[in-house]
């Protein structure tokens, strides 16, 4: 978006039967807000960020989140942290469409 | 927090009937992820940040934000941006509790 605005982050949603959906709200050189958007049985495999702060919050759905070698399951408005250097993922394993909120602190560099 | 968890932002929630509650639920040197809680008639004062990134995040009930001298009633799940510099503000203007996350980027250096 160009100018900051209130919005409703499930209305900028965007999935793709192929993988993970991946939609930039807001990027600053401080920080990057996005959405990850699953179809059932969708993942986003195990990463890290070695300077980046990643945190998750479940708009909508539930998921199976890893991080650091434990698997918990969220619902909606729950939030997880991924410190800078921890290992991280998610997958879908419900059956319905699962939107996750994701905040990067500092925003990655744009890739060219 | 000491490790990285998941946690449901709503259970962490403090209110004060003199002032917003503050709560601090991540902090390192990237962000600082917090809540601020309202009783009804409870603000925050229009302040900017000249160096930081602030997303709000509304978790639970409905406020009246203020983002570069407009006003926008947000309710839950709805997501704000208030870019470093620009003047942000809040007001619970309603008759409930009104709870919102904020991810501050990079995080505001501890007061000593």
């Amino acid at each position: 978006m160009d100018h900051p605005t209130a919005l409703n982050p499930r209305d900028y949603a965007v999935f793709s039967d192929e993988k993970m959906g991946k939609v930039t709200l807001f990027r600053s050189d401080h920080l990057l807000v996005g959405l990850n958007c699953f179809e059932p049985g969708q993942g986003h495999a195990l990463h890290a960020h070695a300077d980046m702060d990643k945190v998750y919050q479940v708009v909508e759905g539930t998921g199976l989140f890893l991080l650091e070698g434990e698997e918990t399951t969220l619902d909606a408005g729950m939030v997880l942290v991924a410190p800078a250097g921890v290992p991280h993922g998610i997958r879908n394993t419900s059956d319905s469409r699962l939107i996750v909120m994701t905040v990067l602190a500092p925003g990655p560099t744009p890739k060219r």
